[in-house]
């Protein structure tokens, strides 16, 4: 395999430049154009012939232009006789579509897999999926990352000796709970009962919370909600203090501002998976790059060199 | 084959529904949501099973959002059993993206065929598309209607003995060619250079025009610029009128209001494959429906009938 | 479509021949032989012809002989040009295997569905999947049901005021609950730490548990190591009584009879998804039978009525 | 990639052996052989294994004998484990075969792309599609390549200051006036009605002509009959003289005889793309070589280098 | 399935009327046109739309015109929505290139099937393929006819109480030995070492062959030089009398005179499979009709009924 | 490509052992984990990024365990992102199960093949299959070995001045033909009239046998019921010796002890392309390796040299 050829879409411009300087490769200019009707067309303005490349966007919002976009990526890169073609997705978003849980809905994070096979993508990278079963809905291979690393990194600055990861579900208590082992603290739940994609009502806390740290850790926030009604009830079992994290930092409708305005809240910490706009920082935002993680599972992929080895240090095991 | 179900999507639910009041059937109703990170999910809400599914869908502004829910409409109805899956898609704008005219750029028109492939599409119905070439990017069967019919229909009512059909570009004289034949009018050409998507220079008009009643006729106006440019040079041709016609009016960037502001311009003719927003109509639009084309076309395609004898009686042969 | 045939692997055809006998149409006989090298031959021994052809197989100890003899039966209705082929498969073993939770390893849950789409099938009808999002492993329709409406229907009969319906696992929990409200009692989880396949221990259970009438449910029970371990955890809770519940009945390496070795295990209940040898049946066990589901299922899935409408009764929506 | 393999069908050896050696590498034999029952057999005479493989082979008369022997050829060029086959298609003739322009007819340009990604084809080389959309019925990636530059150093041997490139065809008036501008010359073209393949009528010709060097251009010439219609309409206009240039010289049924006898035209020009027989050749014809162009294609396309750039600079830019 | 329309290519439109005689229905128009380039262009002249289409033509000499041709069929049946395409091909000779008996060579048996499921085509309706594992090429079903019920009709005319059926292959000596059992005659036969596709040398002949009324039974005749050899040795053994019989009489080269003039030989019997010109016939030759049985077939293929009852009764059994 | 990795599977470890002891390369581990309900997990437990990796496996007892066991080891190799994936299969038992001799039957030998296609393979070494056509079965490139040099260097130790190697079947015997050139013999073959899959009669040996030294050849020797009803038909033509030899001895339910109880039969010689448990052995078993020979292939496949080569010198040409 060739050189390495890294270009970025529109998503997130300032990981892709993270990365090549991490891995120190130029970022490869892209042109995205629209037609006077709306389409798009993406042209890779670097050669990419035999060449190892890599197209970095995470989908989000928004997250129909950006998909097309990366599809459209995709094509001209296999039209334009690509080595072998990488997604760089951090952020996944479709995979919150895993499941039919009602008649004739759409199955988005099957369907989108199968849109980039059709695309021409050889393999994806990406981090923290929403469950650990989507990775079984790509067809080629996936290098499935996870940021616990960095978030115990941030994390161990801390005394760390009175603390509980709680998850506000039970459905991700699993991934809290190996997050907590690898910090050397407890874990507690959220026991959630959703209603609808945004409206959620929390009944219970599972787990030892009074007197202690709390740290809430969730995969990714969006709205807020549960993240906010979890609040509520941690508050009635008084922890000592409370911090919240999680990889995708998504902040949608003001999740951020809410967030931050809890008084009791010490930090929100999140990844630069997805990016924040700088005008709705806050002072208790930490956000930790996960570019460096990337750069470097980008050189063993490319240099043929375990992936998993990283994924396993990432995982405290 | 069972029983006809018609859903439509978000981009133009009017025709959707004008087509079902013409084949006599109900629009059955789709459920779109959004997740808080700006994923859609859709929902299929009448029973699909065995069923001829056709789903209306023109890929208009904002394209990439329709785009996702069509592919999202289709998954969701052949996860749901659909016998069979046809897109009714009267605008496919992707077409124009049909050619690499520049190294490593995406040919979006072949690969959004593609992805309908991937998402289950049995067969597309379409109309006038870009170039006719275009056909041959889908793998599946494509119905590909004119609406010549429905514009000779409404030219007729004038006196066209001293008309003369216009096409702002060379490569289009062929349609025009045919319209004219049609309605028993002359051709005439523009020959247009084109620098970029949407500014274009003409240098000549090729054909009788001088005190004739001019038809100036495309596939589409977009942002209008290469008519408006051509009706600069007609008018050094002195013509004794000036009407414009195309099938898809997408009006962009005010194209219409521009237009209409031409005071020589008696009247702009379109359909309704795109819609066009109320609040922007003029007086001297005309738009005219092909929901009844369209719904004899799902109609002949449900019962296994000619629809190339209605496509015939289209071009007027 | 033409009519139903229905055919029966080795697996089970004593469910097979129960779910024709609702349907009221003959077990068209298959011939399995096997050659001298041990490899496998299957013969459908009845017309299938653009027939709406049933192949009624749960993947079952000996797993791997099953699967092969299944794709076998696949490839030879295709090859008999059978009109559809359809799976019914009430137990899909490899279920289990529906994530990389460790580098290198095989992921048979969506292998098996590739090599199931490989071999012709053009859908599949199957219960409670190990996982919901492994229906997203499939690329062909699949019509998921489950077994809660059997096992209301069983409850019922006894006063269901002080029960509490009880998950051995956290990532289950969410269906333990469905079942409660379905039954009108309470819910509470295991937390379970799953060390290797068949090694768990359990620190807590989280809920109400004293004094209360018990349901212990699971998709499957299988050594049924996790269901003891709950059971210890349990009576220190001292709950008033204990059952045992289930889909699949596995039992392997003695579990029934330990389990029924349980002084305090008033009953333990299963479908019949999971053939059980009679000689290992003991007196507290309880075989549901899901063959009128399947039945139901299979009926209006050849005469294209809706499946999620017999689904959502399931669910008790 | 390991070394290169070059192999000939029996369309065009004569060009495949000249390509070669351009490339400093030899030509390896190819062996075809004719069963009995007139089918074929390829046997390339070379090992191919995990070699980057080139077959050459315009599909030239007879068109269908050297379809499939191309098909056979990639066959046994994939079953003996080449690592990659790149098609080298100077003429595509099934190009012309590009749209629906009746009903149920065949789309053959799409089917034999199609055909040759079954064959097992990786990329295709091309040379002046008929159309240029044609390069996306191809899954593979394309080349494709112009002769602009072969035939604009051809003609810049003359003094071109009163140059003017004639179109026979408002359709192939774009290619023409690029040529112009590569070659500093005016452009004209033909206004065609096309009737059917071979009988065309024209009537009338756009541009300056009258006392003008005429090139007539087109991207091929087979019976001619469009051409000397075209030089009919051009003696009117009372040229100062005419030359006749294409890329594809196919002259089928004497059409270089009969070119070659209009006593006005000074020279008829073409590129090898096609093999004109030796006792065919007149005078007045002038065949370029394009195989230094494809020699350094197949060059690029083996080393990884651009060749847009190689084709940019072929279209003057 | 709604109505059959039956198409012919131009390879042997006498067969196919003839089917359609039998058939009951019309035999549809087929327009076949040449570019000047010398590429095909199909047109269906009948509509296709749902209905169950059926293309005759078996791969005669020329064999690469008809298989082009074919293709360009199907593409123009699948693009026309027909709702099933069956190709009736009752001499698929590609069959003979079914084994790499030398290194890099095609094997155009496996490639042709997979043109085939290229171009569209859904199932295969043959006659005595080469060898029988070429059904197993096909990822299509087949169905494969054998036409020893019409030998066998026709022979039975005679006084078969000392006859033995002679193969001149062994590998071909199953046949002939299920042909003699259905006959109650003997099997014999001959020992060939096969050096090339058209010369071949025959050593010995085993079985009982002196006194005998021998019929020498092949599944195709082509040079014939097989057959020639294999009477030469038989001539030694002083049979009674000699007959030649096959399914497929290609006769290339002469070999029908050449046989013909074997003063012994008292018939040549074969099957329209392949079309023999008027001119070439000779006295001795015997041309058995499989129209019936093809369309026989056709019908229980359209029907859903077995077409295996029809091939078991055809194979005696 | 980088390096080579072989893992094997559980069916033939120790042939796996020994082909990498002749690469000079190690044998990579692979965990073989069962779940609770008899699913099989694999984890390859080195890293296959970028690798050329073959996974040895030849297809024996239990067939569907390590039929099933090597597609999870193709998708563990898949995911784990290989750089190709080769298939060392020397013995291909579904190759039996390769023509439709019956209505509705499977088709296995075409079956399987596709299925190792959809779990990713890339390539296959095989040796000996039954028949040479099932070489078109697969749709991957194949090398296809035979183990005629080394049954000639082991025979070539005795005087072969007298020798005939006879086959048990017509079908068979050109494979014996070849080996009898290679080593100087004479030829004979067994008209088998086959009943069963383990019921045979043979009515007559065709050749020269009485007074000579009688090598018996097959493929294969499964149960053995042919060979020991061809040395009854041999006995009474009073042969001088008799040896018997096959390639794969599989020698099922005991057929290797009643072989060898034939007081005279000398010696029953075969590969190890099957293992043949020790306890089994006699006296009179010979087991050559074709270790040495799957090593050299393997060496030049992944080197990119001539395997055809090694197969010509192992046909004696």
């Amino acid at each position: 395999m060739r050189d390495i050829s890294v270009f970025s879409g529109s998503a997130h411009p300032e990981l892709a430049a993270e990365v090549c300087a991490h891995l120190g490769v130029p970022l490869s200019p892209t042109r995205l154009s629209r037609f006077a009707n709306d389409c798009l067309e993406v042209q890779l303005q670097a050669n990419c012939r035999e060449r190892d490349v890599f197209l970095v966007q995470p989908l989000v919002r928004p997250v129909q232009e950006h998909l097309v976009e990366l599809l459209l990526m995709c094509d001209a890169a296999r039209g334009a006789s690509a080595g072998r073609i990488t997604v760089v997705m951090p952020h996944y978003s479709y995979a919150r579509s895993d499941k039919k849980d009602a008649p004739r809905i759409s199955l988005g994070g099957r369907l989108v897999a199968d849109l980039m096979a059709a695309a021409g993508v050889h393999r994806v990278l990406t981090m923290t999926l929403h469950s650990p079963q989507v990775h079984g809905f790509f067809s080629m291979p996936v290098d499935h990352l996870h940021a616990h690393r960095e978030l115990a990194a941030h994390f161990r600055r801390y005394d760390l000796t009175r603390t509980t990861v709680v998850s506000p579900d039970l459905g991700n208590a699993k991934e809290a709970a190996a997050f907590a082992r690898m910090i050397g603290a407890q874990v507690a739940a959220g026991a959630k009962q959703r209603y609808a994609d945004d409206r959620v009502s929390i009944s219970a806390v599972i787990g030892e919370v009074a007197g202690r740290d709390v740290i809430v850790l969730d995969d990714e926030i969006a709205k807020g909600s549960t993240v906010l009604e979890l609040l509520d009830r941690l508050r009635e079992l008084e922890p000592r203090s409370i911090r919240v994290a999680c990889t995708h930092g998504l902040f949608a409708d003001g999740a951020l501002k809410r967030l931050s305005e809890q008084s009791d809240v010490l930090e929100i910490v999140c990844t630069n998976t997805v990016p924040v706009p700088a005008e709705e920082h806050t002072d208790k935002l930490r956000i930790l790059s996960i570019a460096p993680a990337l750069a470097e599972a980008v050189r063993r992929i490319h240099n043929g060199e375990s992936v998993s080895a990283l994924f396993d240090a990432a995982r405290g095991q």
